[in-house]
């Protein structure tokens, strides 16, 4: 079976030092999905399958290694989408789950199969106590917090506690940085320690099927109950397969960034739409992200828009896909591999230097051919 | 000041033996929205009033006299928006408040003073207890939940969890009405309960500015933590101020129905953008309802889509001001006031007889003409 997977560690800032460290995480992802595909899963599946092995990989924000709230917790928001059937499902401020994108893999499951055995609508998107009692019903274990706090996450929220309790005594322009860390933007934090947001994954599947995930530990000391963008349909991830746009190429996206703003941009969808649209698929990306993001009238109020996104524009008549990518954050980790390679390649895509972290951005991309016939497993 | 008000009270059925009933909450939350204007409220401030008024009503499906979750909760969601900013703030799952869209438009005016205190972005959305936490924190008083509980809620509540224990043993066609019923579809039930879904309402204040709201129980017997349209973004409510639009015109617009369907329609930012684009805004309404909602290829696999909006396109310069409504349901049950009025005007629309609710639209809307001049208090 063919197929190939993209995928992002979060936009951020991602420590040249910490390189081989998202190589690690970025080749484990890639090939635990394109193993599943290898084995006639389907783009849902190996989504799910990508995005949870990032949520178990303690250097990113989603699952172990979350950013802790205002009180010490892990509350983590995941979504997923499935560009043949178009339906969504996510959770929203799930604590006490290992993988957050599994349990909205199910809920989107449940759907599919219609209305639920006593008649009932079964539920698009859970949060909170409800969504952790629904997954713990549908076969899923409880885990204790402390087993998803990682000693980085802990540090970092230790040291942004203390910074708050002499918040406002620090000069304006320490605030301002200190601000821009807890929002994730990749400010380089004096010790090393670095912030990404939520991770990602777009895939399409030897039947030409897409699908999109995304997973968060949300913000830096949010307040418990705050839900960001992977939970919000059109704003987290995005996928439609070619059955569904009347025409050959499928599309999909997963963004990540300041949740709050990309939310306001249903940015996703709407880079999908800009994708469906344009023959020149990388110039339809760089202009959504700028009209409908950096400069768009919903962010007039936000000093700097810190986001990021991959998408991907496959072509089924001449199987070639086209994997894009761009961020006004410091950067964005990228991966991608398809069913012929044994090792992902990953991309860590920077603004130029000198640009400002939250009005400028990079753009990248690469094409990848996806073989029509079955490759040996 | 002048100003006008328009509400809805949900998408469903209005049985015509309630009108009385229907009437008087229809009058009481324009009345209120108009006497806050009169004293210089503006679209916010006015919308919220409204729509805490309809919560406070038993008659709705919001606040006082939701819908039972399946474990016999009261869990609520809400949303609102400024036309100005552009800014939402919204709630979901939130149980113990006795006025969700007070608590949503108290983030919103949070996220209106910048970050935080410490830095902090402001939270846009917040589920479960950590937005009742916020609540409690900011001056909302938590109420017990039995005193959320309508005897027609509890009665419908108990009724439905007889029902769903023999559910499988009943005929296809009664499995069918009872899955309807509970989806809040309006299909009349036998000893005149009533089902309705989501409330909501849309203002133009004297500066011309405009914002919508909405606040839901959410679905009959819905699981713990299930999140519906009200708390999504472009879904339950939408507002443009002239401001933002580079028109003239203002547009707003608030949703109800099934919100699952609503949510991966994104109705009421659609409708809205469909009212900027034409000169013809019943048509527009029309048009973006039946082919965004009732022929979407997101609700292919759903046999009715229920639903209904209000929408308001307003002019500035010629102070005209356009009420809209569309619904799929059997009813909804629109009022609408103005400044200059002593008396709201109250419609209850329905589907031509022997129409079938969930694949067919009735279409209705007024003009009112907002005065330049003050009115006396």
């Amino acid at each position: 079976m063919s197929g190939f997977i993209a995928i992002h560690l979060g936009a951020g800032y991602h420590s040249p030092e910490r390189k081989a460290e998202y190589n690690e995480a970025v080749n484990k992802a890639c090939q635990q999905a394109i193993s599943v595909l290898k084995n006639g899963a389907n783009a849902v599946e190996a989504v799910a399958i990508a995005v949870s092995t990032l949520e178990d990989s303690p250097c990113t924000n989603a699952g172990l290694g979350s950013n802790l709230t205002l009180e010490g917790g892990v509350e983590c928001d995941a979504g997923i989408m499935d560009g043949d059937s178009l339906h969504f499902g996510a959770v929203g401020a799930l604590g006490g789950i290992r993988n957050p994108v599994k349990v909205a893999k199910a809920l989107l499951c449940e759907q599919r199969k219609g209305l639920l055995s006593h008649g009932r609508i079964p539920p698009c998107v859970l949060v909170g106590n409800g969504a952790l009692q629904w997954a713990c019903d549908h076969g899923f274990k409880e885990v204790n917090t402390s087993s998803l706090i990682t000693p980085r996450a802990l540090s970092a929220y230790r040291k942004h506690k203390r910074a708050l309790t002499g918040f406002s005594t620090l000069p304006p322009d320490q605030q301002e940085s200190l601000a821009k860390r807890m929002k994730g933007d990749g400010s380089p934090v004096i010790d090393g320690d670095t912030m990404q947001d939520t991770v990602g994954a777009v895939c399409v599947d030897s039947n030409g099927q897409i699908a999109s995930a995304v997973s968060s530990g949300g913000i830096a000391l949010k307040h418990p109950g705050r839900v960001g963008h992977a939970m919000f349909f059109g704003c987290g991830c995005w996928a439609q397969s070619h059955t569904k746009t009347s025409m050959s190429v499928s599309v999909g996206c997963s963004t990540s960034g300041s949740g709050e703003q990309l939310m306001r941009c249903n940015l996703a969808q709407t880079c999908c739409e800009g994708l469906l649209q344009s023959d020149d698929p990388t110039s339809s990306l760089g202009n959504t992200f700028q009209r409908q993001y950096l400069k768009s009238p919903f962010l007039t109020d936000d000093a700097a828009r810190l986001g990021g996104a991959i998408a991907v524009r496959y072509n089924h008549k001449d199987r070639d896909a086209e994997i894009l990518w761009t961020h006004s954050t410091d950067s964005l980790c990228v991966g991608y591999m398809d069913t012929t390679q044994t090792k992902a390649k990953m991309v860590i895509s920077r603004l130029p230097p000198g640009a400002s972290a939250g009005s400028t951005y990079s753009l990248g991309g690469a094409t990848v051919h996806l073989p029509l016939i079955e490759e040996p497993p």
